[in-house]
């Protein structure tokens, strides 16, 4: 049986998915944690089971290793030979890639080439690819961009009115993130819609620790809330989304910073809903506190859900028109109480929640039949869709061999 | 005849509109050009004549003698005592002023600490009220702030998601700008649609050189488009709007900037219309540049247009609902090619444009009867409305005083 590994390979972590083809039964999935740090540990999740180990894991390389023994090991595979495709998740592919493409060398070069937009993740992500195309050279090694899907934004959606030349020489623009899952909850929201997807105007929330929406029209996404960097659009865990740029000035001197990386930072991991409720930047936490009436995690939540409402009202007026709004990923999957508080804002475009639908939180509608606007809940897999790329890619292949060889 | 006195100081300059109370009527109005600069001139127009004068103007001190001279020597006033109210436009009013005010010892101490928010600014409107209060110590002295009328602005649409001590300690949040125009252009729509303002839903939408739209709900400003600085929000003649924070840290790299204000400046003068047409500043040139075919020019008015549509979009959501778009100041007021395209973006919305009526360009509506959301047209005039503030403040201390005798 041929098998597929996705994987997300993080700076000091390496999140892997395995999958059986064509079934996409998952064999197993799991997590190698604090690579290169203290307390380095491997979880491998299978068949109801749970296999966890602590040792020191030096590097990439080692977690690697250590993976592909353990998938032998645990008789999730015969031979490395089973694994007949690697599909990774890279971050930023910038203005090269519209799709999921074989690795080559020209693809590790430009990958490289846009950490400078990326700085921890694409280093990161090709140390996976490298290690893993030295242990599995036979293997197909595929790349899939969280940016490739936001391809199809057109320019006015993703030009900042900054100096032209930015966008020419240096290449600022809205690049956006999430692709895989926005893409992957799209098509299945039609597929529930029962629709074509090209006819269907959507708007997809991928709610997380790192959040953004992607208003999805003729099929393609037309616009992201995530913009250069991950750190804009909407409230997030720890990031603070949208803001003014002129804070940064004005706090570095009230904070007394001289670099502005600093602020950046503070941006990053100490705002969003940690920065304004003071207690957690998990949902959960979050809203344990409001129900418990602290006002400062109400407010994390209320500006939470104001700003997923304003790009959505924002959304509507682009694509002149909402057909369906796409609730995913940990907040979105999970949070009843984040998706009701969105839809009723929503009730005077035409959005009729099903409260026992919506708290069931199971796949599929959340409004009622004759709502004028559909919400749905759909569950996030980006690594199915990795692995689907894949599969379209060995037929391209296919056809491609077939195509040539009259020509021999 | 009392008449009022209406000034905007700027650094090198001090702009100014004298009115006849009660009847309103513009007696004379001008414009004291490149204070303690070469070149410096005065312009004053009256009674459908010019005068002007170059000389050298040292300071505003000088400044302002030299236009109440001049008012009295063109015999539009007779005495200075003849103005009895001067009205002064101040530009951050931050959290202490949600309404004209007239000027103490607290209000100038106040305008003062505020200078934080507006460093260019408030330090010259303040050069321009002690000039006046020194000049005509009897004259009722007022200020009206730009951003007081967002003072109603509900948390939710001001606050960001940031460290929440920044708001508490520092100051940090959405005060928006052209709050003067906004509450004028709006009060003027609801009479023109001849229903009351608080049962309204608009947003008027003021572009100029610097462009803001304003969501005015139950008679109140209810979101704008600045921010905690006027850089944020739609396109602008020569500042950004909305940008990704992390752009500024990425650019100072590519452009060896060490000092990120470096970065401000370029963002604040060297962008908008100007950075992305490469061509001009101003929405006539841009438009013909357009017209001729430039394809950055093009990419400057799209760009423009779907800032306004985004932003629609956005505080349709926040509202719920929608009854007119206003459109004032310089390009609001003179582009009808700017409200066609704004308008065209909202037709999926019940936005029915009258082209007649838009290629006239006077104040009135621009959509036909049986659009479901009205568009009107309707010049701005912030110096009516400061001094409108000032004849309510005339009223109150009347009543006071008034009220007050029964005790004596």
């Amino acid at each position: 049986m041929e098998k597929t590994l996705i994987i997300n390979s993080g700076s000091s972590s390496l999140k892997f998915k395995l999958f059986a083809i064509p079934t996409e039964d998952v064999l197993a999935s799991g997590l190698i944690d604090r690579i290169s740090i203290k307390g380095s540990s491997v979880t491998v999740k299978y068949n109801g089971q749970k296999y966890h180990q602590e040792l020191p894991i030096p590097d990439h390389a080692f977690a690697v290793d250590l993976l592909l023994k353990l998938l032998v090991e645990l008789h999730l595979i015969k031979d490395l030979n089973e694994i007949t495709a690697v599909g990774h998740r890279v971050v930023a592919g910038g203005e090269y890639f519209d799709h999921s493409v074989v690795i080559d060398d020209d693809v590790i070069q430009k990958i490289a080439e846009l950490s400078d937009l990326a700085r921890l993740h694409n280093p990161a992500n090709l140390l996976g690819i490298k290690v893993f195309k030295k242990l599995l050279p036979n293997a197909l090694a595929v790349a899939s961009f969280d940016t490739a899907y936001h391809h199809s934004i057109p320019e006015k959606n993703y030009l900042y009115s900054v100096p032209f030349e930015w966008y020419e020489k240096y290449g600022v623009r809205r690049y956006g993130a999430h692709g895989i899952s926005h893409r992957y909850v799209a098509r299945q929201a039609a597929s529930l819609m029962n629709k074509p997807l090209k006819e269907l105007k959507l708007i997809t929330c991928h709610l997380g620790a790192g959040s953004s929406l992607c208003a999805v029209k003729d099929g393609k996404s037309f616009d992201t809330t995530m913009g250069f960097t991950p750190l804009t659009g909407v409230t997030m865990a720890t990031r603070s989304g949208d803001v003014d740029v002129e804070l940064v000035t004005y706090m570095m001197k009230k904070l007394n910073i001289t670099d502005p990386e600093e602020m950046i930072s503070i941006l990053t991991r100490h705002s969003g809903l940690l920065g304004i409720s003071g207690i957690s930047s998990d949902m959960r936490d979050v809203i344990a506190a409001k129900d418990a009436g602290n006002k400062r995690a109400q407010i994390a939540v209320t500006l939470f859900v104001k700003n997923i409402v304003r790009y959505i009202g924002q959304y509507y007026a682009e694509m002149k028109g909402l057909d369906g709004i796409v609730f995913t990923a940990g907040i979105g999957e999970n949070s009843d109480v984040i998706r009701k508080l969105v839809c009723d804002e929503l009730e005077f475009m035409g959005v009729k929640l099903d409260d026992t639908l919506n708290s069931k939180g199971e796949e599929g509608f959340i409004t009622k039949p004759d709502s004028k606007i559909a919400a749905l809940l759909v569950p996030t897999d980006e690594e199915l869709m990795i692995s689907r790329d894949i599969e379209v890619i060995k037929l391209q292949e296919q056809k491609e061999i077939s195509s040539k060889k009259p020509l021999l």
